[in-house]
């Protein structure tokens, strides 16, 4: 499995990126190389893409990006017994170090040596990418590739919403970018009562509709805190999901959060934001809780039997699917915000499936 | 308020029940009085009526019996707050001493006080029923009066379901009873990703199927252990629900049960159970829960928005609705195991629908 | 129980306090009258003493402040059943409304319309406060009377330590006030393997020791985030508790706190606090709680019996008994912060005790 | 490291045990040699010992029994990176799957595939052991061999007793053998306000008073659930740790068991026990928990914590040090029960410590 494969690159340390010739991975004793399927555009490709601050900051090019994918085992290394060629699979994304504390307790989301694959090392915007067998997650045969794609977002929305019960209770979900929007197809799933899909993206506010959400609270027209209030005879929605980063949702999603309620937080606010501690967390004793990640492998075990037994259905949020040459098409999509979520399809599937 | 009312009662120590005329309770200070619109039977007041052992060792006839209602508020004591005359009403049938540790924590449903209507105090098998003000429930306006009066049992089946979270997890229910067949819809309602009914009886079985089970059990044909480790890779369903009381049963709930998870009882063994605390217990780490009631009253909180959003469907449960006069058919068919659950509509209500 | 008493009174709307007669409180039916024996002075007194911004918006004077005590139910309302003459009792402060979720389901500790002792209502700085019945805490008949009169901030305390498990963990305390102090004592009693006293007032670290903290912080010449890192393997402390309000603190305290930790607030900060939500919160994935009051009465409980067999030693920081004449010198302590608590004997128990 | 060592060998399917010659363990590419400095004699080690019917069906003769140990890393596997040589250890005993879902999930010390040392295959009563470097626990240099040695057990003891909280709450434990008795100083360490302790045999009920223990249930004079009762308020405990295997005391601990309290089993009852499931369970709402192991790592951290900062003592339940070589004295002891925890000094260490 030596030789070259298309990939797309972060080339230099600027806006853009291309699609090039890159040699194929070579594997040690632990990992396994993987043929990719399909593999789907993440916010986070955006921001590399556009080169922001927080690429700048984090991101060494030139290397290969990308993390959301699934393919076919093609290689194994020595030491690997949880997969052979042939399976396919989809990966975990943090690379974790297996030794601090948080690994040996069954919380390695929370390592703090942790790599992401496509952002601190070689990702999976390319026709094979590599990766630690313990990272491997195993897919049912009959799963679309398109699914088995999007499970990693898929379990950030899962780890969120779930992360307390939801069944018998309202949920407001601030922020419908794609996660946002699978995160309302998980609580209605899950038993929840009310789900408040708030965004002002009118295009994702009607994915918001298809998704099951049960109120749709426009932004730029309604008050999210005065509505999500009166829906609730004025207590507050029971569980928050903070998706969109802005500090003003961040604020709108403690206020309209009922007494003892939950405000999970899976967004990454750019700047550091001002709360009010006292009266909107401390008389009122909410539980504001950080979410990273997916837990593993807890959250991939969930994400892939909800998928399974269509206990969840999340094709609406699949909004394109394009060839993978046509990356630019996809980026372009996702910088407007006229797409849920864009999976490219890679040429060896493309003929495969003819 | 005065003068009679036609009431179902325990006349005397033996089989059966008599339809008479007996007086309209007295309210006291704290208590209401409710004009009765719908009852349902429950397998405690067969028993009751069968009078069996149980009934024999607990209750003291002449009484009047049932405790499964909804209804109008026609009178409420003077230091009655929490309710007023035309409130449409359902009721915890639990009355607790608001005194013991129990009670003082939030968690009264374990008061060991606890007096239960219709079993210890005159209950609501007539045209009106007087509970404590803090008893009472208040339903929606447009809910229906058959719905309305089996929350009490549904918060059984609720209080079971969710005493964990389900969701993307898998349940077995042993037992289809109402409160199991209910206790399907709760799971798959609360985002289970399979659920096993399991009885031996067809004609609740089919009402299973129609519930939304996703894997029927007929222990008649199927071993219960060996089908659900078969659909559950070896490992066992993460969820148990006991609703059968079985000893045979109760042994396969805890062997079919995944290491780790949770084997909830809600069912009264009419015996002390033989178990091998060893092997299924210990070696694996299982959660025996034992569940009675419902909490107070976050699961009424729970039933009523499960029923107010259409987030469940309980109306199959519902297969017989019959004029309180005819409840002699009713108790029949709870004995021969024809139905699901049984409603008996008063005549005051069945001249209001008209 | 007619005539005047003698009670600490907040005249008017400004600076300071007098020591007037004012009526014996008249008690409805479910009230009860208490005769103090102890009273305790509580930051929030100071507060309204100071007549500072908090007290402006929020109190009415004229009116009777205090809080924390102990007595002697010398009379009971008509409805009374959970107390009788002659009882050696505490009080809840929080007076709540029975009929909002939050009081509906055991979280009476956030019920929206709580009144305050002492804050919205007169309070125990007098020969004489009435409570509602449900809020009286019976205490064992040795318990000397200091201790029974600061278990109010005391389940503070507890409420706050013991929102998550502490046993084998690490904890910090960011604060020394009386509060905190007792923090310390209950961290290490609960099996906290190391404590950390943070605070910048050297008398209040003094006592910080004598509570049993196993390291001192003093801000003015140590770096709380690195010395709380440098003891614990870099990782942080499990479980920090907030009680200073200072917005420099509680950004301390969330960097110093271990992946996965526990950060329980229940100082209040008096205004908006900025805060590193991506990087303090949600990459290491923690869990910031409110916390207020007590639990109704599971903190009671906790309180009660880690006194009575001596589980817990607050005696230390009760550092001035003062008789309740020299209130004026008991603010003044409390103001300079050369005190931990300060209790005022009532001129009654004086003369018992003689 | 080639050549031979001392060992203590289950020679034949027989009662007895042999110190004989035994070559010295080959490591793979992930385990690391250590050279056993202290090894402790467990109530399993008995069983195997005595060729019971548990062990007849368990265990295959010929091989080296033991399984809680501390020492030195004396060489490491190619693949090793968590140990080095030099390195002063102690090691988790369950050498489990890393396949299967328990430990996808870090739930490990539940994984069906385990095998133990010492049981399954060859142990550490010898001058050498083998184990997989995950097992490896590292342990502070200070830390007497004797406490390092049996920090396996006290992993079970507190895995019990810390399962759900007991600070403030009263805790009773049944079965005063080692894993009881150190259960004992846990409870009380952790903030437990009355821990019971029940046996019958005085040996170790004098050493439970010494541990802490508040109240001596001796089964031989006592009732346990009478006492039990009346020293809570007649409510009961509110957890029970049940380390006797005997269906009596575990009866007795479900009657003693607070309304919606705990009851947490370590104990490997021989045969099935019958339990009044409807009244002991149901009606009082009890949870049932099956503990097996320690969770990985967890409770190692706990253990490790809780000594190193002497937060509980553990020392009084180590009553026998004796060298490697008078095993079969220890293994007396332990049959007539007059001993707590015997540990047994290894030759080398012996030597080392002139």
């Amino acid at each position: 499995m030596c030789g070259t494969m298309k990939a797309i690159v972060k080339k230099e340390s600027a806006y853009g990126a291309a699609m090039m010739e890159m040699p194929i991975p070579e594997i040690s004793d632990h990992e396994v190389l993987i043929q990719v399927k399909a593999t789907s555009i993440c916010g986070t490709d955006v921001h590399i893409y556009n080169w922001d601050d927080w690429a700048k900051g984090r991101v060494k090019a030139p290397y290969i990006f990308g993390h959301e994918f699934t393919g076919e085992v093609v290689k194994t290394g020595n030491q690997v017994s949880r997969a052979k060629v042939g399976d396919f699979v989809s990966a975990e994304t943090h690379i974790v170090c297996n030794q601090c504390y948080m690994c040996l307790t069954g919380q390695q989301h929370l390592c703090s040596e942790t790599k992401i694959l496509g952002v601190d090392i070689d990702g999976c915007f390319a026709e094979y990418v590599k990766v630690p067998e313990q990272n491997v997650w195993h897919n049912p045969a009959q799963m679309p590739v398109e699914l088995a794609s999007i499970q990693e977002p898929l379990g950030n929305a899962v780890h969120t919403v779930l992360h307390t019960p939801v069944s018998g209770k309202s949920v407001a979900i601030f922020g419908c970018g794609p996660i946002g929007l699978m995160a309302i197809a998980v609580a209605k799933a899950a038993g929840a009562v009310q789900v408040f899909a708030v965004d002002k993206n009118e295009y994702r506010l009607d994915l918001a509709r298809k998704m099951g959400a049960d109120h749709i609270v426009d932004i730029g027209k309604d008050d999210p805190v005065a509505m999500i209030k009166q829906l609730t005879r004025m207590e507050g929605a029971d569980v928050m999901c903070e998706m969109s980063g802005h500090p003003v949702a961040i604020n709108q999603a403690l206020e309209a959060c009922a007494n003892g309620g939950k405000v999970n937080i899976l967004s990454l606010p750019e700047r550091p934001v001002t709360i009010d501690i006292t009266n909107q967390i401390v008389f009122r004793g909410l539980t504001v809780q950080g979410i990273t990640g997916r837990k593993m492998f807890e959250t991939w075990r969930q994400v892939s039997e909800l998928l399974r037994t269509n206990t969840i259905d999340v094709q609406p949020v699949v909004t394109h699917t394009l060839p993978f040459e046509d990356f630019e098409k996809g980026f372009e999509l996702m910088r407007n915000g006229t797409c849920g979520k864009v999976v490219l399809i890679m040429p060896s599937y493309q003929r495969g499936t003819k």
